[in-house]
């Protein structure tokens, strides 16, 4: 792999690659060290277009537990605003020796247009481009799915709400049917994307028929800026037909598990008790980020050699003072 | 101690292992390499909601010196903006392995409703709260006053100006009680907050009367935006009054120090003469705070285990070009 | 050297230390670990007072891979708009122990101002004031020539554009004439200074009499914010009289080398063929910016000592998991 741009660029065997990979750094999570020198001396960008602190800082703490350099880069304020190209910006980052560059752009495609010209040497992963992709995000999730439920062929996947405009959505679909796992979209007529006949998925508008039947339940945010009374007549209704809350959530079958991507909106697509309860898998998502980031980040920099070594030689260095 | 919220937190002892942490710390300050090994592997996370560039570094350079990795997170433009809670931003930086989250905010309380929440399971420092504290600058006040003028039992120090909105005075209050020192807070009525009764400090509305028998004067920022008619009839009228000039200097006893916790407002609340002047310690103060912020993260972090080594492995292992 | 404040203060043999250690860190820009451990424990400050992200995150590059802490000062939503002076600033930043301070001002001068002062001890390295003088940017595009073309003495070097608003420019011709090139300034009058007479440089208005004896064609960039009908008639008319394109670059010399500092406005004072084309080194430039700031800040901090050492110990340490 040279570079990450889309979830279904990934066939069964990199998509468990990266899950695998992403396994063995989970274990540093509970130790009171992080840190790995894998990439020491390596440079990561953060190329962000649009802001997004949370996917940011799951890039920056990822790529620093690998000892890599980071340097946050907002187009904000930057030569992108006094018109500088996309191609300019990314000669100047080769140009500077990143090894990689985590970009997240409003427009569709931006990464791919990255990756496939030859601006640059640097390995590109995809941080969310405008509604089509947040591969990393998929990854995370099918990882967190796999912590809890083993392998996925055949699992039931709901992943409910605004598909129409998710990036989220799109990427978990693609993921998740590489690795076996069967998906519903549910989701009002006008909130499904023209064409969806294709995604081979099922489709249905009613929550409640499709929730006894499936083993975990992705409820998408609702991006207020985009929702208008053409797709739908009110948060309020929205949330009665559409939203997760405790009456809902009974009717899973007791092994489900409750996602969300965040930030979410509590009162909106998921009540705040069912965020908070024990099938919630959302906080161990954000956790699950940083590895499967650590991941990515070591099968594109560091040569996707053997898997990550279980000694972690930092924590024998340190020198208590 | 797991979490530093409030100066009136500490008793003697704790407060006296903070100062003496700092001085083992405040010698890296005249090394070249200035750096220490301890926090390695360790992440803390700058979250701030309000600017505070001068605070923010001072942390991120205590953090980077004992070789934390730091995280910026500035909640504008981030999800907080969007609506996120204090809550699922503190669940995302728990989830992500933060060990300490350094906070400031505009809301008085925001560090304790982290800190004594089940949210989050690092240690909370609190780096200004509304106008309720700012216990690390209280820390850094009484480590600089205590290298010129030893134990502080007994001394007496004078807080001038806006009591009312300085986190900063309260904070100086509770810790210097703590310390044994005499306290008299010197501000126009209005400017005093209601029930400075119960502070156990004297209080004075003329300052020249409290120069003469001072061994510290603090004088605290005028903030400009929370001044107004209804306080004080001009900013000339206040500093002619309540302003430290080479004049009233000249009334302190000789070995009297001369404080502010910046930024300052030359010419308003001190004069340009008098902050330059041999016995202002302001600049020492900024110094000071970058090592009683290594000592509370080390304390913190480290586990509150015997005082810093005076060794420093980190001096040897440097390889010159 | 103790600070590097406008390319004129170099004088030959300082400007050729700086060009040679340059070129032995120009080699770790082709290894996959670009670090060495020579200003370990060392802070670098940012201190930009606007936004330049190229030059900032050039800086950044350049002092994390020499392995020191770098910590990011924007002015904005600092002290600084608060009303805090020059002068208080740089005494914080010197107080919490800024071993060098890399300064981006609007005003001409702020960075001698600094270091003339006796606020701080630490190195000042000019990153940009004003329309004064931006000498790593000189120090760069010298580097780039000399790879090149080897020695600069009797080298024809032609800066063409906005010569008036343009430190690039001033930096250059400085740096340039002490290497021994000879220069001439190809401007419509009205973007020449008053006082140009005093620079030593040929000047025309005649760009296509110029290209076809010069060895090197440096664009400026049109800085539309400064440009207006008083010094131009139009963006077109601007770039059909001194825009580069392939029609005249074709009127070089073999080996002239095309030159930009970067952000470019392809179409206006270059043509995107141009600017791609094989005699363009714009690109490089940008990575030469890298290795001449990592001398700057090596021969600025580690002491002027020897140049640097060939071996790069940080590529033996490296632990591969």
């Amino acid at each position: 792999m040279k570079h990450l741009l889309s979830a279904g660029d990934l066939d069964r065997d990199e998509a468990l690659l990266v899950l695998d990979t992403a396994e063995k750094l989970r274990e540093l999570a509970d130790r009171p060290i992080k840190k790995l020198p894998t990439l020491r001396g390596r440079t990561v960008v953060n190329l962000f277009f649009e802001d997004s602190t949370r996917t940011r800082i799951s890039f920056e703490a990822a790529a620093k537990r690998l000892s890599a350099d980071v340097i946050n880069f907002s187009a904000k304020g930057s030569s992108v605003e006094k018109g500088e190209s996309l191609k300019d910006t990314a000669l100047t980052l080769a140009a500077m020796g990143a090894d990689a560059v985590v970009v997240r752009h409003p427009a569709s495609g931006a990464p791919h247009r990255l990756a496939a010209s030859d601006w640059i040497s640097a390995s590109v992963l995809n941080a969310g481009d405008g509604t089509h992709e947040h591969p990393t995000q998929a990854l995370l999730d099918a990882f967190t799915m796999r912590r809890h439920l083993g392998d996925l062929e055949g699992r039931r996947v709901a992943i409910v709400g605004d598909v129409l405009h998710s990036r989220v959505a799109r990427s978990n679909v693609l993921l998740l049917q590489t690795l076996g796992a069967d998906i519903t979209l549910v989701a009002p007529p006008t909130l499904l994307p023209v064409g969806i006949e294709q995604w081979s998925c099922s489709t249905s508008y009613d929550l409640d028929a499709v929730l006894p039947k499936t083993d975990v339940v992705m409820m998408l945010r609702v991006q207020r800026e985009r929702m208008n009374a053409a797709f739908f007549p009110s948060a309020r209704e929205y949330s009665r037909r559409y939203g997760l809350d405790a009456t809902r959530m009974a009717s899973l079958p007791e092994h489900a598990l409750v996602m969300h991507p965040g930030p979410m909106n509590r009162g909106m697509e998921i009540s705040a008790d069912v965020a908070d309860s024990t099938r919630s898998v959302i906080v161990e998502q954000v956790t699950n980020g940083v590895a499967v980031r650590m991941a990515a980040l070591y099968l594109l920099l560091a040569g996707g050699g053997p898997a990550v070594d279980d000694t972690v030689p930092e924590q024998r260095s340190r020198e208590t003072p």
